[in-house]
């Protein structure tokens, strides 16, 4: 018997439009295809690919244990998570040892910043594994501002919301163009530390970018508004330009 | 008449099979297409999209100025490639007020260091412009590579290959994950620069990613090698995982 392969698939942004060929075509032929999702929601990946799988196909949703009372810094997070991501890579290992091929959907690029890696190291060394890259969110967002995100030397930086203020403030301050993803509950952090750094003003706010419900506007702008998970605030470079 | 509209797509990496699925339709449909390149040379976008057009395809090449004998910080530098980018933005400018959609090819994504940024601006107040996203040549590379580029909370720098050397230095030695690209001449400022910053035993080549005659290699084993433009070095970060 062959052994299948494990096909970890950048389904791109959202818009099921901006996936790949080769995404599409993996998907639309997939007899096992797995995703991850909160426990009690459809997922994100999984209603990106609504109406294109197989009648036969046979799914698998790994559900993220709950762990929103755990503190990141408490062990027993990272012995939830790890110990989530082994059950999730076994069942993968199983399948493809049993000889299947398994799509795994993955949001945006699979190595960028993505669930995927957690199973990826997990199963390398075991079964095949391929990763199809992807259209990342940022890309989307920088896209539906309507202007160009870097030119010519301008340094890009991508930051995390989860990161403390002060390095925030410091990466904001020294970068041309930047990128700042996991903004949900520190929206209010990110907004003190873009002002610090001088830059609240050149700084936009992506909701959903490519999916339905997009919204672009200044973050001076959405001063109230509450931000959820699929934002993306985006400084555009300045660089030269002939 | 109605007018038509200036499509700027992304084709992604290299890959044709990495287009996305609207890139793909809008190629294969379009009567007119635009593409850069080198004088003398059939340009690299054009020749990803080998193939895949209309019998009947109008194609318009915009041949780059040669600036090679004049420095970058000379003022007729600048002058050329504005009026060479002027002129572009005319001739298209003209086709779409005479009612034709066209589409201009574009390497990676368009609004990540490309040259259809430099049409774009002079063509957005006058003719309806779309632009499509697509996979960067840095995503093409991190998964050549086959490792993560981003866990956690890990910072991403992208970096110019043109910076000079002490910035260079500086950037690669705060950051956790790192891109550098236009690399070209600038192979050994490069190499020095990771060497002072302590990174260059975990920096990656990646050449061609995605494309045939793609190699990927340790920097450090890659020495003595010359490197073209297509190179994309890679250092991964190491943050947090469970």
């Amino acid at each position: 018997m062959t052994v299948g392969t494990v096909h970890g698939v950048g389904l791109g942004p959202g818009d099921p439009d901006l996936m790949s060929l080769r995404a599409h075509r993996l998907l639309t032929g997939a007899r096992h295809v797995a995703f991850f999702r909160k426990a009690g929601r459809d997922g994100q990946a999984r209603k990106i690919i609504n109406g294109l799988l197989r009648p036969d196909v046979v799914e698998f949703a790994m559900e993220y244990p709950v762990t929103t009372e755990i503190p990141l810094t408490d062990p027993r997070y990272n012995e939830i998570l790890s110990g989530f991501y082994a059950d999730c890579a076994a069942h993968l290992r199983g399948l493809a040892e049993g000889g299947e091929d398994v799509v795994v959907l993955s949001e945006g690029d699979p190595f960028f910043y993505g669930s995927f890696m957690h199973v990826y190291t997990r199963l390398r060394d075991h079964v095949p594994v391929q990763v199809v890259p992807a259209i990342t969110g940022m890309s989307a967002a920088w896209t539906a501002t309507g202007a160009p995100i870097t030119w010519g030397d301008d340094i890009l930086t991508v930051l995390m919301g989860t990161l403390n203020a002060q390095e925030l403030t410091e990466r904001m301050k020294t970068t041309d163009a930047l990128v700042v993803m996991k903004i949900g509950r520190n929206i209010d952090k990110v907004r003190d530390a873009l002002k610090a750094a001088g830059k609240y003003d050149d700084a936009w706010l992506v909701e959903y970018a490519s999916m339905p419900g997009q919204t672009v506007q200044r973050l001076s702008e959405a001063e109230d508004r509450v931000t959820p998970y699929f934002s993306i605030i985006v400084v555009h470079g300045q660089g030269r330009r002939p």
